[in-house]
């Protein structure tokens, strides 16, 4: 069931749903070099199959994520010496902020994605989940953006992402004091979506996937998740109407519209003939945009 | 009471509120080219009619608006071989949604609009209420945002209202399920803002809209409205404080500031002079802006 | 222990929390062009001042600032004959707004800003409020953003604030009624994160100040409220991209992360030796930046 080739991950799909696990449970699944290969390799995978409608992430035994690797002590944030992870190139002449890297990887993705957020997500392991769709978190989930307690900044492009999902005001408690909190504040927050049993976890998001499988066209969902996260950056909701108008237009005359709604009007569960990765896919600029 | 020349919607002015009804009961007050002429007719008269101060936009019966009219089947959304809607003109090269059409007349008004949702408000009749300040539900409201169970996207600039009225991740858990959802998951998300009892509902959208009229001078409502909407795009809090330096100025000089202070520290209710339809009408740009 | 040289605000540090009173009890701290010129001053100290790591805002008796002084009656927002406040310059060629003034001063402190609201917060009052990162509310705290009321419109910027602090159609609702509202209301809505008896306000509020003094690197702080807030306004998550990998890059390799990280792994308080005032302090561009 798992594809094989990630030694730091688990990616499998079953039934147009795609599952990663953060697989390092010896380490609380800390975050390195190696998963963010892998992070992006799996997303490169699901972007071209036609089989994934919807990614779940979740991670292995009590932890989602503890955040990066602390294995190097006081040095971990310090790469002097290291192996520059070239592959990724530089933004404004310095080298791309891993975090940052997996982030903008999910925020491009095709399918929208649900954390399953299984018990500490912290630093990066935190960051990494605010690209996604929505989170639920069980009951024994914690949350922590202590970069300020390691004496770094918040990274991962999250001074974008968290304000936008959480709004400024409760954005700023959590950095500015660093705090791990629980479920609870997360959920009042709006940091999840919910919070259930930790042994409904993954039953809810898959619950929360199957709807997106079992009813929608996949055309759909990708420009729909192209377009309202590039609209949060759209200086005029004219920018939207365009593009809109635009795909109503041409999405109206092809099949996918004609099935959903014959079959809504026949009440059946549709079956879209068009796809993603070949279908409609220009209408929509690419994001997000390098500026 | 009700004007006169409309046929799918009903047009009125009661002691400074106006009521659009939207009224094709028969088909759940579904939205057509003909219901979009009225609406932008029914705003266009608002803005130029100093006796209204405020908007409340409800549905005829048993639902607030079903969405689009789906009576032509499975090519609803295919408009080849229909006439244009050639009089709103063309966007980025192809003709305009009407659902944006609509949305962005309800962005552009002088007076604030208040939604009392009676019932479904699903596809456009979720998305035109967007642009409204406030939305008020009844207990058996229903909404869905359900593009991608058409085989279409989200249309009427919702790509940018949704996310900013109701923040990104819910917005991506509605549009990703196309789920139709109760009043009580509306008001949890912030789509609405007060859920009450069916019989209530009119009654609390009007005692809202007569805290405008009562308390208020139309022309602050006028500029506050357009500023707080279009500052959503600024770069800048400086472009607010622009503004806003500007329009203190010119309306702390005025009779309606005068009135404002001196009423309050009389303890009586106001009698604002202004007039929206000719005091400072050109201290805020017009908004939204074509880009 | 109060700084010498302030008649209309009290200001003291203690133990790394500077606080200020606004002080003007028998007026309910009233907002005047002193008062304006007291608070930019205390920010310049705070700015300038590395035992400062937070501030804490409250007001003296039963209000926490009742808005604009009204003591001059129906002429109170008539600037005709008055000196100017020429001190602080025009914006767009008019003299700018002294509540933006305070606004975008706190805005751009280097420390974050704890509101302690006490009793009426009002017009002004309100308003300053909206830059600073938490808001904490006493049980008998009363909010109004009452410009309309007043035949004024929302000064201080908060057309701008206010839509990011609580969403569009919370801000929408109360701009538009310019109803005064008490804690509860405000906790809804997002403008308060808590609320608490009057009587535990204030440790409420230190509480919450002390997480930040005891746990944190002040160039973290610094650094992570310049990039929040201006990465509101930010087109893309590229830019956040570009800023927190040169960051993490520097501050990776500087005393505060090797600090941060070895006193987490040895689970001792951590003591950060670099300064906010020197280190690090040209990576975030200022904000908010003036278009």
């Amino acid at each position: 069931m798992a594809v094989e080739g990630y030694t730091e991950i688990e990616y499998s799909v079953v039934d147009g749903i795609a599952t990663i696990v953060l697989d390092r449970e010896a380490r609380m699944n800390a975050f390195t070099g190696q998963m963010c290969d892998e992070l992006v390799a799996a997303c490169d995978a699901i972007d071209a199959d036609d089989a994934v409608r919807v990614l779940v992430v979740t991670g292995r035994g009590r932890a989602f994520c503890a955040g990066a690797d602390l294995g190097e002590g006081g040095s971990t944030f310090d790469d002097r010496g290291r192996e520059k992870a070239a592959r990724y190139g530089e933004v404004d002449g310095v080298g791309r902020d891993r975090g940052g890297v997996v982030s903008l990887r999910f925020a491009a993705l095709r399918v929208p994605v649900v954390a399953a957020v299984n018990g500490a997500a912290v630093g990066v392991g935190a960051t990494m989940t605010l690209p996604m769709d929505v989170r639920v978190a069980g009951a024994s989930a914690r949350f922590g953006f202590v970069f300020a307690r390691r004496g770094i900044v918040p990274e991962a492009a999250s001074s974008w992402f968290l304000p936008r999902v959480v709004g400024i005001s409760r954005a700023m408690e959590w950095a500015m004091t660093g705090r791990v909190f629980g479920a609870r504040e997360a959920l009042e927050g709006g940091l999840v979506s919910r919070v259930v049993p930790d042994e409904d976890l993954l039953d809810t998001a898959y619950a929360l996937a199957r709807e997106v499988v079992e009813n929608t066209s996949s055309v759909s969902v990708a420009l729909t998740r192209q377009m309202m996260w590039s609209m949060l950056s759209a200086s005029s909701p004219w920018e939207a109407h365009a593009l809109d108008s635009r795909a109503v237009l041409e999405l109206g005359r092809d099949a996918d519209a004609a099935e959903g709604v014959t079959a809504f009007l026949e009440k059946r569960p549709p079956a879209f003939p068009l796809r993603r990765t070949r279908d409609h896919t220009d209408i929509v600029p690419e994001w997000p945009a390098r500026p």
